[in-house]
């Protein structure tokens, strides 16, 4: 596709191999300070598990606001706190809440319904991206989400490490006390049938590799296989940053792991599933501000 | 989108949700016998694990046929005996092999090319399905496997599950001898630049829920780290059958986890990504018989 007739000596040498085209790896670590945003602490949960692993989760500000308003009263109420992960389903998810289904619930939860499962594709600031998806019509990002749309509605796709929320037949039966994390290939089919909330930040092997359940679904068949929760809650120490999906950092990266160029590869693919892009995620910086 | 006045009154009770639409699960249940067909036992590889987990794999036929000649022969040399698994990148691959590179391979391996990493479409018998996908211009089934296309060439996509030949940065370079698993979203930009040789048909678990390896790409940095692999061997003990890709019960499960209306579905997605689309697999049933 490249005629080297037409080209400058500079990007010949980029052609031929000579001069290492930047990976995405080295866009990411190239990206400036301003590319990248702090990500509100109270946005931040910690899971910790029985034995001591921890599991840092971001809740989503634009979509699913009476879920995740749902779940901030439950991490208040530190409902979690000894409940257990009860499903381990290969290439599917790791479901946790309580096995008893008894639990009190904080009696100030909000009854969610299927229409918090999609918000309106306006009102958001919304990146594009030119790739065809099985499952919606665009795809692109919006302030440090994934986020699929047929146009109109906008939803987070189920794509791995993204959090929903466990609900019964009827859709207004989740209400947020059972989650979920896709451990496997984006079962996207789930979008716009389930809430989806948050995703995990760090630590998803803590739960990726927790022994598969063997009843149906994955669930354990034993209450001594699950692994217990100690507990969850708002973590205001560590603070975490999100490369800002406006930025040119971001179009760069996206548009290299369409086209990946680095020496490795010998054909651009030409074009990327929206979860195969996921926005850059660190730990910030020492020196960074809090801005 | 169902004009209710138009349809009869059992399409009527079942858009009403009053009968059950039949579930993917469903379909493969009520599959009949001539819906399956026999996996060579030839094609199957059982990989045993110190401490004895064993890992199930089907090599292709129709694809990469230089890289599975040459597995078939570290096959018969015992190469892998005494190997480990050396790599576990979450969400992405798990990698086995000879972790000092210095353990001789048969003499007879071929060197295999990336003219290898594709086959002409022309010959497959080719099922396409009508979704759009990022990564190829067509999608669908061939002789129980999934392909992807850019319409002239054919490959196999990198879905989860799917094996394939690591390599270093010449194409030349994969042997066979170094192999890896598909363990979370499908790294389809891999397609075309690497050979994907077969897939995990059981016993996936004993590799995705190993440890993560903490160096560089999920490597792991303490030798010590790694699982033994005991051997590898051809297993004709237990047969295995596929669901047969050009039957009717494919084409319906296909088409219903498309479009999901089984009760706790609420909006069909409308389409489907090639690797939420995958064959189904069963051990034999004691009364089949080896045709």
């Amino acid at each position: 596709m490249i005629r080297h007739s037409l080209l400058p000596l500079a990007l010949l040498a980029l052609a031929a191999g000579s001069a290492p085209v930047p990976s995405p790896a080295d866009i990411v670590s190239a990206a400036p300070t301003d590319d990248w945003e702090e990500i509100p602490a109270d946005d931040v949960l910690v899971m910790t598990l029985t034995g001591g692993s921890t599991v840092t989760i971001q809740l989503v500000r634009d979509f699913a606001p009476v879920h995740v308003a749902n779940i901030r009263k439950l991490v208040a109420a530190h409902f979690w706190d000894g409940t257990t992960v009860n499903r381990v389903q290969e290439n599917y998810v790791v479901q946790w809440g309580d096995a008893s289904e008894k639990k009190p619930l904080p009696a100030d939860l909000q009854v969610a319904r299927a229409k918090d499962y999609t918000r309106p594709l306006a009102g958001l600031d919304f990146q594009p991206l030119p790739y065809r998806d099985a499952y919606a019509i665009r795809v692109g990002h919006s302030h440090g989400w994934p986020v699929a749309s047929d146009g109109k509605q906008a939803w987070l796709p189920h794509c791995f490490g993204m959090i929903g929320v466990g609900r019964n037949l009827a859709p207004d039966t989740g209400s947020g006390a059972e989650l979920y994390v896709v451990n496997g290939h984006a079962p996207r089919h789930l979008d716009r049938n389930i809430a989806v909330v948050g995703r995990v930040l760090d630590g998803i092997g803590a739960l990726t590799t927790l022994p598969r359940g063997t009843a149906s679904l994955g669930f354990y068949e034993k209450p001594e296989q699950r692994t217990g929760i100690m507990s969850i809650r708002i973590e205001a120490t560590q603070r975490w940053q999100m490369m800002r999906t406006g930025s040119a950092s971001f179009a760069a990266l996206t548009s290299a792991r369409a086209n990946r160029r680095d020496p490795f590869f010998n054909v651009p693919a030409g074009g990327a599933d929206i979860c195969n892009e996921p926005v850059p995620i660190r730990k910030a910086p020492p020196s960074s501000n809090h801005g």
